[in-house]
């Protein structure tokens, strides 16, 4: 095996044109069988960047020269020929290698931020730094078509080409994100002719145009301007040329020899320059090239020879698919309802909606600024827009959230998913900040719900106002195995009614974990007072009253625990009991620090957010407060 | 007068030609005069936009069709032609007419949203809802050439084209956002050849194209798009059709003819289609058409006839001047600083730096997402960029300061001018959300001066860390007029000593305030402690330490109260007392609401946060707990 004997790049350059076809197929092998193995990954998109990722560590001299990569999910090649294949056997797991770039484990990583269209931004403050110290290491970004339907593409690009600084940027195109790419801007620069008869034809044609009278004496005008001109008759006009940037393509993305070609003019010209690369999704494995939607995007368990998903049953039912069929019925029963997402219609539940009310759906790109302010704009004119995306993303439009939406009070429903601690994806994937960020929005409620049951109650209470925003946030993990009850309207609910020592007031999911504590108090002579939340915003003043008369209040969720809902409940219950001394409450969540890859219960385990750490808090501060020996 | 009769646009539809010239004169002459008077007012935008109002409510039926405007500082024509010519005496006055758009005063408003480039997203949700709606109104979206730098303008761009949805989008290109427009597409687009004589050379040039060999027979190939190909030889092409919208232009938009026949035939065109419309800041008034940057665009207090601004002494040391000059200083003794701004050089007082290092400078466009990730480009390279934006602002980038700066540790320094209550700007300009947004990033620093000396020693405190972000916010108004004392490092500063019934913990600004506030108290009875809190991340342990022995502990910020710094510290106190009771904390800030105009410190007092306000409070409290009568 050529993989066993390749510490690094170095290692690569030395490589022969046969052998390295052979590397690219055993990468591929090596890629399925890591991902089949592993909890979750991604398959297609790290398939069909094998031979590209090979070119680049080829003709640029990394790590010396700069290798940036956009989002990061199609990073397995890279890190597999920059001496990290033995990790994969830990891949995505607690203290395993990262499904992204992590600068730990590597000097060849740079960016660890999953969210997608950074990269330009990353590329033109390093182009600026090299340029002010007279560093001479070249610099690459690589960007997928699905990035570029990002907002900050564009400010990268304006920005590079305003600056005219070397930066080679490899447009990965594959023709779609995460579905489909949503911009008429890829099928315009895809659609270009290779026919070489146009070589000769444009020659051609570039003199026939500078020998015209008034044209061809146009002063600053050149014969190589004029071909150009020709150029752009045949093929459509580089989008990028506008913006100062100049663009060289398409590239086979599976050609080795012609990739390495292309790169090597791209890294000599003096400016920032596109070299347009296709790719095929899923590129050698047949079950990922056909892989139509995502289905071997983000893919867990998987049978390596068919492609297969391994079916386990599912611990609970799924928040997703509850959202899913709730939204459908809302939908059926009134016209008004709108969806829209920001490029990811399968793992929002979305795409039943699509498929059945494909007019009043609306995938915008990885554009969530864009998702919002639309969302806006159609409930001015009277419809019901339900945005849905992950929790961890609604964070890129927290303005337009505030400003567009809350500040016209217009009744757009958030519907955020992976809420929480989301689990293997890492530090920029995990949902902790949505409580904090939505509960700041002037008239903005936030239902949070216990279940998938409660989930679809409060989707209905969600459509049902009319006269501002709402959000619901709901996690990745399967909701309670058994039938759980559910409230009503925007109150709390009493799930456990105790002796009045410890009112438990928990957030969704963590309602489990404070009745799972509720019966280990309750073996130590302790009956606490559980409260199902369910509304953050507003706090239910029944439920903070009920709190007040108990001798210790602890409130219990899965977001930051400064800033967050508890801290809200502090500061209300101080203000309720006016100046007089509140009970002592004590404040569970998660810690003011990045939290790194794992499986989500097990992370939130070690926060001391299960059952058992809930209990072990509040056992602890009863024992401080003289209220248990 | 011929605006004395004007109600309405139904009005302007019957004038002549010669009144409209009349018209746009006198509108002229109103506003130079209005925004003279009133305490603040935008000028040159509004003097650049007479002609096109005009034009747009002649050609459109409004309000039935619907005109959005973007940003909205411009809307001061389209104010006087529909009804509220009488309001401009109370301009940007609380109460008074709004410097924006504003829904409760005219059913021609629609967004009030003063942060730029989000028109376009509008337009796409409301061409949505008109098409399910089959509602057959027409739609118009006004937006700048600056704000054609944000990155929402091209995901609102690439998703109308992708719609083909109806809208006309005019853009208003004055050449300059606030500083000159940061784009080379702006050059592109603007740099077009309008000599008749190529009309005859295109066709001709067509001709030529067509009957070629191989190209003239390719099939989807017309003569239309041969013409369009040798029209995008002499002229740059057009970078709207690659994303799908038609392109028209350019036309003068102070020829009111020309103007009116543009946009009927826009509005004809089924589909998005953009009129490039060239303005000039300024237009008609001598003093605004020679402004350069932004000394007329948003100004206070000058003379009509010379444009000369009336100069009063400012009531104390301003915080940006001392930015201005502390930020120069530290940039001559350490060449890594390079400094980072979003169209705003001149209000964040940049421009002595652009001037001084005009290679260590940068100005993104509107484009504040790209100037955080950019930042932490240079960072990684080993610069100390420091990015200087209005406090409102961050909140588009919060994403980017959270993951692109803050996961990776990087030591940017973040410089929030405008925080707290700002004031004639209205709701979307207060900076009331920066400290709680902050504060939520792992690893921040935050500071908050209370005096621009404070300021100063600061700024040197946040470049010397080194592996992380921090982040300074000071106020628009002046600081205090006597020299006041200075603290140091990550410390809280006792400002006063008390005898341990009242601790007042305030941040920045407000320290004033507190101060106040103890003497009011020093008149009953009560010495209260005062602290300056200056670093509100992380909090000082020996101030908390100090506050938890008081009676009373009062928080006092000119931010959010719910999720702000007071309940950070109502939380830190009750963990310090181990469950155990601590004191009781009152905690002032501002209201979860939105806040409308007025003047800042009136504005503060109404919140009670001003020196009465707090002591009243405070008094209160302690009358509520039984220690005062």
């Amino acid at each position: 095996m050529l993989l066993d004997d390749l510490d690094g790049p170095d290692d690569l350059r030395t490589l022969g044109p046969d052998e390295l076809v052979a590397l690219a197929a055993e990468m591929r092998e090596f890629i399925v069988q890591a991902v089949s193995l592993a909890p979750s990954g991604h398959l297609g998109s790290n398939l069909g960047a094998v031979e590209l990722t090979i070119a680049l560590h080829r003709v640029f001299d990394t790590p010396r020269d700069i290798l940036l990569w956009d989002t990061g999910h199609q990073t397995y090649p890279h890190k597999i020929l920059t001496g990290r294949a033995d990790g994969f056997d830990r891949l995505r797991q607690a203290g395993g290698l990262s499904g992204y770039p992590n600068r730990a484990e590597s000097e060849h990583d740079w960016i660890e931020n999953s969210h997608a269209s950074t990269v330009l931004a990353y590329a033109h403050g390093v182009a600026t730094a090299l340029s002010l110290s007279h560093d001479d290491r070249r610099l690459v970004a690589v960007i997928g078509d699905g990035s570029l339907t990002g907002g900050m593409a564009y400010e990268g690009l304006n920005n590079l080409g305003l600056s005219g600084r070397r930066v080679v940027i490899v447009l990965n195109d594959n023709g779609r994100s995460y579905a489909p790419t949503r911009s008429l801007l890829s099928d315009s620069i895809t659609k270009l002719r290779l026919d070489p008869r146009f070589t000769r034809q444009r020659a051609r044609l570039g003199r026939a145009l500078v020998s015209m009278p008034l044209v061809g004496n146009w002063a600053e005008r050149s014969l190589e301007s004029a071909e150009a001109a020709v150029r752009e008759y045949l093929e459509p006009p580089p989008f990028f040329e506008q913006l100062g940037i100049r663009y060289t393509g398409p590239i086979d993305g599976h050609d080795l020899p012609e990739l390495e070609w292309a790169l090597r003019q791209a890294s000599a010209w003096d400016g920032p320059i596109v070299v347009h690369v296709l790719t095929q999704k899923g590129r050698g494995y047949p079950p990922a090239e056909a892989d139509d939607e995502k289905h071997l995007h983000d893919v867990s368990g998987f049978d390596p020879d068919t492609g297969r998903k391994v079916v386990t049953p599912p611990a609970g039912p799924s928040y997703t698919a509850t959202f899913s069929k709730a939204l459908l019925a809302a939908a059926e029963a009134d016209e008004r309802i709108v969806a829209i997402t920001a490029a990811m219609p399968g793992s929002t539940g979305l795409l039943p909606f699509q498929e059945r009310f494909g007019d009043r759906f609306l995938d915008v790109g990885i554009a969530e600024q864009h998702a919002v302010a639309s969302a806006a704009g159609m409930a001015m004119l009277g419809l019901r827009p339900v945005v849905a995306v992950y929790s961890t993303f609604i964070a890129r439009a927290f303005d337009q959230v505030n400003l567009d939406v809350g500040l016209h009070g217009q009744p757009v429903v958030f519907c955020l998913d992976r809420a929480g601690i989301t689990g293997d994806d890492g530090p920029s994937h995990h949902g902790v900040l949505d409580l904090a960020l939505m509960t700041k929005v002037p008239g903005m409620t936030v239902f949070a719900p216990s279940s998938p049951a409660e989930l679809e109650v409060m989707l209905g209470e969600a459509l049902s106002i009319s006269d501002g925003p709402s959000c619901l946030r709901w996690p990745k993990t399967p909701g309670p195995a058994a039938a759980t009850e559910v409230g009503s309207g925007l109150n709390a609910r009493k799930a456990r009614v105790g002796d009045g020592s410890v009112a438990i007031l928990a957030v969704g999911k963590l309602l489990a974990a404070a009745l799972e504590a509720a019966e280990v108090l309750a073996d130590r002579g302790v009956s606490a007072t559980v409260w199902d939340m369910r509304v953050v915003k507003p706090l239910d003043q029944a439920m903070l009253l009920d709190a007040a008369g108990h001798g210790l209040v602890v409130t219990v969720e899965d977001g930051i625990r400064s800033g967050g809902i508890g801290s809200q409940v502090v500061e209300r219950l101080a203000a309720l009991a006016e100046s007089r001394q509140s009970p002592p409450v004590l404040v569970l969540g998660t810690p003011d620090a990045y939290i790194a890859q794992g499986q989500p219960d097990q992370i939130l385990a070690e926060l001391g957010l299960d059952g058992a750490g809930v209990a072990a808090a509040t056992t602890k501060a009863l024992v401080a407060a003289g209220r248990l020996d």
